[in-house]
């Protein structure tokens, strides 16, 4: 390993970043980025630290230990990420074509740090648009009497693909508990409307029935109960009385998509911290 | 009267618009400026005119008559506002001064067109900054008690100053269903989130709680639904983990003051027609 | 033809909307939307009207004619445009993937009403991308020595597909006065800084060195004088200190394609008035 | 001192965090937060901390001599704020109430950490604004002759008031060098346009005449280059062609507003470091 991501959770208390950072100096490892934050009612601490190993003077595994060592002095919870070695990540969806493309192009153009080995969707038809970027697409049609099976088959296939991030680009589709529970904090949705309005379906419709002037997007973890997960990112737009459902529709596509894309950016840097319904998005 | 202008709502039909500016060409009535809405799934048309009478060729009341003529043949309902007799506006408040004193600045540089014979509070704080502006200014105290009291008080106000809107301006009381009902169409209310989310009191702390990472405000009709009523304006602004509650207080103040003043605005320059639960604001 | 947009220009004066409203009521063709605009300094007015000829009692031919004295007898200049004629479209490009992607699928998707008979680019790496839309791909690489060449060409392929519009999708080079003048009002071009900072190349590396807290992006019509062209939209996004050069061109990318296809969208459904070196953008 | 904020900025290279906070932890400093950033190219290091002295073992004086020891060490420069310790802010305007107003409505409910002493003003019609908050008013007029003899009353006002930080409340005049010299990095400006666009005066104007679809404004550090300092803040708002001049001047002014008091309240909580024509804008 030639860098680390830490990310430390822990009671807030005196000489944290001291204790951190004098290890790190120590064996000689440079600090690259460094970022806190305190919850001061909760009294917590939270911190991202992003470290160059390449003339660390000790072995990685024994930095760990060291790491480990202070982690359990502080009572904290600390997670080692390794920046150089991209997550792999899946991406269910149906039909909509604009929030895959987008994640396809910019991981083509190295924007997004990951590998995408295989796009899931109950329809066909983005079967060309995402295997001219060679990657394998699986169309797992969904009816009420397969739901079950399909649901095996996807978690078979994430397993299979060795996944660690799933990307719910408008797969309008409730993942089962089972799924849920083992990607927890794993599973990205964009949610086509500024949680928590309008949640469930048809979030424009109601939208434009309200008479709202605003709509958005809002990027969540997915959690059992439906658009309640923790909010990662969102964006809004301007709209009038003129705008009928079907332009709301259009105009939001564009905010569902380029929230969606920096959501999982966030994710792929490991830029997020989960703190119960909150997230803390740090810049990297 | 030298300026007119028109609100119509009728059924769809062919020929409105030519029929109207036909009327006005013959007696030398210039259109400054015009604007439709149709709502194709309902089929309803909506329109506001302006326009120049002072080189009309009949009496007012004359081309009045031929209006509600053309009216009547179209099945519409039309309503006349005289934009050069600003309308007489109350406003009520609590505590909290930015949005009475943008209110009260923007009316003294002529930014928005209306007389305010009165600022009317719960509290005694803003006594003198409204008062040095030559306004009126009503300490009416709420308690569990004199609840009724006080409303009857406020009502009396509002009918001994021919009050024609009542804003609002963070007043952090109910208005009884007696008020809202006589003054239907013509009370605007800050709501301090992006409704419909968080609706109801601690609009701020739910928002934190809940970890969103937009914080907005809605200005909109008061109706007998708990902010429910059409809405007129929204905007947001991008809030971090960062923001502390208060901070987040701090930065939605700035965003509710300028929606409400906005929002008074068009109400004040007739450019708001009403059509159920939604408003349609024209540019004018 | 069975449905009209019509652009008026003309000197402000009493009657113009009555006059052509009167006309088309009598010959039962349907206004479905009228916008007009006044430039009170130079004494100015403009219109935009969308109408319905399905039910009309004379030959389109007839119509126009007297469209054609209203014309004339208001000293004014009127334009005729069918919207159920889509418009050909001929995107230029290099090698940036994203705003010809953001083009393509939304012309699949119907949300850009054209036709797009081909995509002319200096560099080969687009072509696959292109083509799965089944969309011609010309590749016509550019030097210092074939630079008049290649423009003959690219003028004969216009021709040749009968082009109505150009877009400049990230096309890096400039165009010859030649081309600009045949299509004057007819090519948008991308610039990725707000108009009128940062003209000509390099926008996002002279903004970091600036410090600036916000970069955009404008869509304009090309004339001659390099980035002075008429603005049709722009669009910003706040940047911190801690954005790179590299990461504002990466969001940079985004404000770009969505302003560049809302640009073209607003051309193609005929809502963009002249007037001078200023655009009227109407909602249609 | 019970609260110490630093700025460092030094030569990148490892152990910097390290030293300080190994530092502060041995003498119970508590570090309250901690930001730092990288400009890369050039080999830079920069860091804001904010530290709680309450549990200090050892006096002010000798911490404060420990961390130049490690500045000197780190080639660096270091300078201390007391966060407790409010700064003397001085305002000087012209007739425009909107933003003075903003200012000293902020610093009344505690959201601005200053006192402040006195405004200036060439005009007298703020006076009684001002003085509600019982703050001295000093009224003087400037014209060609006077210019020199006014500056020279300013400056020793300044003095007198032991000034720490001059904002230019739509003050539209040009300072002398000598003010500008003698409180570098201490004067803040509002400019009514997204620098570096509309430079100068008049920006409203200009950019109606160029068309813009997007107005705004930029809060400044005042250098001898006129609208050339380095940037703190910049917003924007959309505008159309329906705007007049004098509807951008009364959108623009609240956007200028919202951006001074911004900038001003960030520098007044020590959270911008310069470098060079660039700001760097720290949370806090």
């Amino acid at each position: 390993m030639s860098e680390m991501i830490f990310h430390l959770t822990c009671p807030d208390q005196r000489g944290i970043i001291a204790q951190f950072t004098q290890l790190l100096y120590q064996h000689k490892v440079n600090v690259l980025s460094l970022e806190q934050h305190v919850e001061p009612d909760e009294g917590l601490f939270f911190m991202r630290a992003h470290a160059d190993l390449s003339s660390m003077t000790i072995p990685s595994n024994a930095l760990i230990d060291l790491l480990n060592e202070i982690e359990g002095k502080l009572s904290g919870k600390l997670t080692i990420h390794d920046p150089l070695m991209p997550l792999n990540m899946a991406i269910l969806c149906t039909k909509e074509q604009a929030h895959v493309s987008d994640l396809l192009m910019k991981h083509q153009s190295k924007e997004l740090n990951c590998n995408i080995p295989l796009v899931i969707s109950n329809h066909d038809n983005l079967r060309s648009s995402v295997e001219q970027y060679r990657i394998e697409y699986y169309h797992l049609p969904v009816d009420a009497e397969n739901r079950e099976f399909q649901e095996k088959e996807i978690l078979s296939l994430l397993k299979t693909h060795n996944i660690d991030i799933v990307v719910l680009a408008r797969y309008m589709q409730i993942l089962s508990p089972k799924i849920v529970q083992q990607y927890k904090g794993r599973v990205i949705n964009i949610h086509h409307a500024i949680l928590p309005a309008f949640k469930g379906d048809m979030p424009y419709h109601k939208a434009w029935v309200r008479g709202v002037k605003m709509i958005g997007a809002t990027a969540h973890y997915v959690t059992e109960a439906l658009d309640e997960g923790p909010i990662i990112e969102q964006d809004v737009e301007s709209v009038t009385h003129q705008y009928s459902v079907k332009e709301m529709i259009q105009a939001g596509r564009d905010i569902e998509r380029r929230v969606l894309t920096s959501a999982v950016k966030a994710h792929l840097q490991h830029r997020i911290l989960l703190h119960g319904q909150r997230t803390l998005i740090f810049h990297g």
